[in-house]
């Protein structure tokens, strides 16, 4: 016997014919003896409406009440998975953030958890009894709702599994695990048997969107275990030892694992940033800071920084990456402090691809990123920057030659399959 | 300055334009210094889909997972006009029936109001923020969403008004007042300035579906004054004086409102209910209890009751009428019964109507009836059965004749507009 949370996304709970395959996949676990807790989602397309309800009625609307309107989602899915896994002959109900309670602090629409309590909803499944818990949602100490934000409700399942002590998290989604690339891409990609949680952080940021980045960091703090899974396929997580999907785990689970090593265990691809340079910045203390202090007041997450030697000494060129979507607040920000930063032009680029090596196994092994270099220096791909971190090396390209680095990649490390 | 409950239907809250409407009126109230609170409806049609869900999921659904399910559709609606209300200025926040909490009953999906915490609410409403309170809901002892049953939103309103002892309860819904009669039927007539809560109760009952019948009697016991007013024409509830809808009060209180009272207030029909004949019942003690026992058993509403003198001595026939809707469950409990009950044959006849005349007068006045019947007969229109009340005197037709029926009373009472 063991204790499962399982999630759903709203791919899978778009409508009562898939809440059915939903519940029949939750019976065929609670069939096992295992006691069980569902995260669902709202359904696939419900948040949207809600959110563009809230939008016309206020540009500028509360967050409080926007967390009134666009929490009803989940609450909907969550009592007809309650109903649909009862017409099964299962023991069900539903458990809403606010009965639990779910705590979160009190940042409306993009809330963090805080402690949660599961005593009442333990009791109830001990004694048999499916709990349904809508995602994304919970309540501040003041007794209004709150959400996590757009994908938090991978965030409720970790959180919900590390509360309930949980054996397994179970992330149903619309694929059935992690790959070594982009399938799409590349057709002899492989699904990874396992993978770290440092190392799906790292995929995670760079692109590959198989689970929100917030419940891979819960996970490791929490050391949950986590599986990603399909729900459209017959493999389900109900014989344990057949795992089906992807495990996400810490390093040291990976190595008693029966699981193949490879320096390299992905390649990722994000045509999602935004290349910013600014030229002839002065080569002075503080003025990096001016440049990149006011973004982050702005929120805007900077991702690679290289500063580059200009041509005039005490001058100097610097280059970042920001997402897409934030360039134009970005840019708005740079060209109003103009003066105080001190650069001559601003120069944005949205034609670009970030590709990165991820791989717990480049920690102990050098060469890693000069491997990277040389294989794309040989299809005469340019590298515009460069970061590492321990276990990733991500490269800037041209964004029109992103499948060929992903596929040069792929082979260069060993990855295809055979 | 007043305190004011304002209520708003389905058809009112159908998407942002009208909440945008629904807001102006709110805040012309507003704007006078009254307190104010509103209770809305769910979009209209969206109580519909989120019932068909639960259907679709299983057709004997749990009620309590129903309520979770349906009571989604206000939450929606009230977060929406507090957001709207914010745009136009106003301080606004949601309060949901778990939030104040409206406390119920544990029947789900008919629950009861009971208590009403309104500590919280009234503090926040003299602070000047209005309060917008999604009708139709509430919650159990044990913590659970519960629902009113459909309509049940006037009935939240009146609890509500009578729980922060409002001055008045404005239900704004798709007619802007109670009329003499169906206005689509009798061209002439006219809209009552108010009427007693015993004469709504009983168009309500026969009818008049303007409001929740339920909700008339809360208003009665609870001694709420209501005001029955329309959204969509530019007469609001704003200038207390000028009453632009039709006033729902005590019979006490009409007398001291300058309205020129008439023998008969209203007359209605109903084309709703169905007329059963059971042919020789034994005439003995117990045998009525026979029947209509298993009926109340199963809920359904038998409304007038006559028991005529059979052929033979020994034996009596039974006619009553119950709603079309109940017609089929009613005959198949009769027929499963037919040798405890021992009558001949079970007749059902939908083709029937049934017109009212009502009026707190009558009580003073004899003849009221035989008036009826004698207008009736001129018209050779066939009486089928009688029932009478204090205030009311109803009689069973022939369903073609009811516009007729209507026109003749309306005008044989005075009624018409000049």
């Amino acid at each position: 016997m063991a204790r499962i949370v399982m999630k759903f996304g709203g791919t899978s709970m778009a409508g009562t014919e898939r809440i059915r395959r939903v519940a029949q996949i939750v019976k065929a676990q609670a069939e096992q003896g295992d006691e069980v807790a569902v995260v669902v989602s709202a359904m696939a397309g419900d948040t949207d409406r809600l959110v563009g309800f809230c939008r016309e009625a206020n540009a500028l609307y509360d967050p409080a009440e926007y967390d009134v309107v666009v929490s009803s989602g989940e609450q909907v899915t969550a009592g007809l998975l309650a109903i649909t896994l009862q017409a099964l002959g299962c023991k069900s109900r539903s458990w809403l953030g606010w009965q639990m309670p779910i705590h979160t602090d009190g940042a409306h629409a993009k809330a963090r958890i805080g402690n949660i309590d599961s005593a009442a909803l333990l009791a109830s499944m001990t004694q048999g009894s499916i709990a349904v818990i809508p995602g994304f949602q919970g309540l501040t100490e003041g007794n209004r709702i709150t959400t996590l934000g757009r994908g938090g409700s991978d965030t409720s399942a970790v959180a919900i599994a590390a509360a309930v002590k949980a054996d397994r998290c179970d992330i149903y989604t619309d694929v059935d695990g992690v790959y070594t690339t982009d399938p799409r891409i590349v057709a002899r990609a492989r699904k990874l048997k396992a993978v770290t949680y440092e190392e799906m952080l790292e995929l995670a940021s760079v692109g590959a969107k198989v689970l929100q980045t917030r419940s891979v960091g819960l996970a490791m703090k929490e050391k949950v275990r986590v599986q990603v899974l399909s729900s459209f396929t017959d493999e389900t997580a109900a014989n344990a030892n057949n795992i089906p999907g992807t495990m996400i785990v810490s390093d040291e689970e990976l190595e008693k694992m029966d699981v193949e090593r490879q320096l390299i265990t992905g390649v990722a691809h994000d045509k999602n940033e935004a290349k910013v340079i600014l030229t002839r910045v002065p080569d002075r203390p503080g003025a990096v800071a001016n440049i990149f202090e006011p973004l982050a007041q702005a929120n805007i997450n900077v991702d690679m920084i290289i500063q580059n030697v200009g041509r005039d000494k005490g001058e100097t060129d610097v280059t970042f990456t920001c997402p897409m979507a934030d360039l134009a607040r970005c840019t708005d920000i740079l060209e109003n402090r103009r003066e105080k930063i001190g650069y001559n032009r601003l120069i944005s680029d949205t034609k670009i691809a970030k590709i990165s090596v991820v791989g717990v196994g480049m920690k102990s092994h050098a060469g890693v990123a000069s491997a990277m270099f040389s294989a794309l220096a040989d299809r005469k791909i340019n590298i515009q920057a460069i970061s590492t971190s321990e276990i990733k090396v991500s490269v800037l390209i041209d964004e029109d030659e992103t499948e060929l680095a992903v596929r040069v990649l792929h082979t260069a490390y060993g990855l295809d399959a055979e």
